[in-house]
């Protein structure tokens, strides 16, 4: 649905900190949306994330940026939020295949509830979300069928899509990109990847260990593109240069 | 679906202190469920919600109680979070006509976002909340529609809709009472609807107004059944005895 008005369109971007948020920041810019910018502090072990989204949402053209505390550790289940062991050395074909235990339970569905939230009072009609079903983690709540259902409920709970002539819109520009792709996007539009964070399991001093999923995903895509990946890593993660 | 197991079923109730989702915990105990009850520290005024929700859930049957600090108060846009003025007065039919400046943006879509989460890691498949649309405030996201919409959501979004033998179920079943209805179904239960909380504007004692939409709905069902409600007003509500 087009939405047209005499101001600058904005829209909502939900920003991890990590490369595809990034990316997908330079995306929604590139197509003339000014944005307000969430991030979510979510008992993570790896706030350090929520580092690099204050600077990547430092770039023109962001108009503000969030942070909600959403208390998931106190629901618990999952190695991204809990003590639990984050795996190593699993192939793409492994992620694939099962999810794994960083699966945070409903994660999107509650960070895309917040995002229609601030929609609703911002008075914004598009979403941002960098979801990925090529490339990915084996997360459920990042397939096309995920997101069109989401998309469907957010124009029946809100006053806005009940009352409002226009319709939410949860836009996902990544889905059907390889991280190649990704990167590739991403540096055609100047995205600065040595300010982003993608690890979930860093070292003290917030360096990427190189052998967890998202490290290897991460890593995948800078080798698909025959680019290196700009940030450092503990060690020679597979990739590394 | 039947979800049949060798232990008693376990489900999650959305418990918020009101008079509903007190009469929804004691229909889902009638229903054989044990129960863990969830609720939210939303930045509301009325706090003392929270109090009621943990008298509540002293019930036997209620096997676990949480309170998860929700950050709506950041994101704003709600009566019942920031300091606009309640709206006193109302009819019911005003109330069904128009959505309040009390509605929450994406309230329930949060909430039970947060329920499936809960789900998801205790491994249970029904998720009770006491949504209503027949005398209710106006809410888009207490209608059917709405709650077959997230339903249908859960079953796409969780590891356990995609990779389990059942599927997520959310249980509305005051969906099509009216507030004598859902009294009488109360009562008949055994509720203490002496410990429940409805006021969005309770005096600093904890004394409910009497004339906002949460009071009146609350007091037609007792008018509606011809027995007093059995907490305190401030003055004289229009039903109060």
């Amino acid at each position: 649905m087009d939405v047209t008005t005499d101001r600058q369109r904005e829209a909502i971007l939900l920003l991890s900190g990590g490369l595809d948020s990034a990316t997908v920041l330079a995306i929604a810019l590139a197509e003339g949306f000014a944005l307000h910018t969430l991030s979510f502090r979510y008992g993570q072990r790896h706030a350090r994330e929520l580092h690099a989204a204050r600077l990547i949402a430092k770039r023109p053209g962001v108009l503000s940026h969030r942070v909600a505390e959403v208390d998931l550790g106190a629901i618990g289940g999952s190695a991204l939020t809990t003590p639990t062991p984050v795996p190593k050395g699993r192939t793409p074909n492994d992620m694939a295949a099962t999810i794994p235990v960083t699966y945070v339970p409903a994660r999107n569905t509650i960070f895309l509830s917040y995002a229609l939230a601030l929609a609703e009072v911002l008075g914004v009609w598009d979403i941002f979300i960098g979801v990925n079903a090529l490339d990915y983690s084996g997360y459920p709540d990042c397939r096309p069928e995920y997101i069109a259902a989401f998309e469907r409920l957010a124009n029946l709970a809100t006053r806005a899509g009940v009352e409002g002539d226009h319709g939410f819109r949860i836009h996902t520009p990544l889905l059907q990109l390889t991280k190649g792709d990704i990167v590739r996007r991403g540096l055609a539009l100047g995205v600065d990847y040595s300010i982003t964070h993608s690890c979930y399991d860093p070292s003290d001093e917030g360096l990427a260990c190189g052998t967890c999923d998202a490290c290897q995903l991460r890593l995948k895509g800078f080798a698909e593109v025959g680019v290196p990946d700009p940030i450092p890593y503990q060690g020679a993660g597979p990739y590394s240069p």
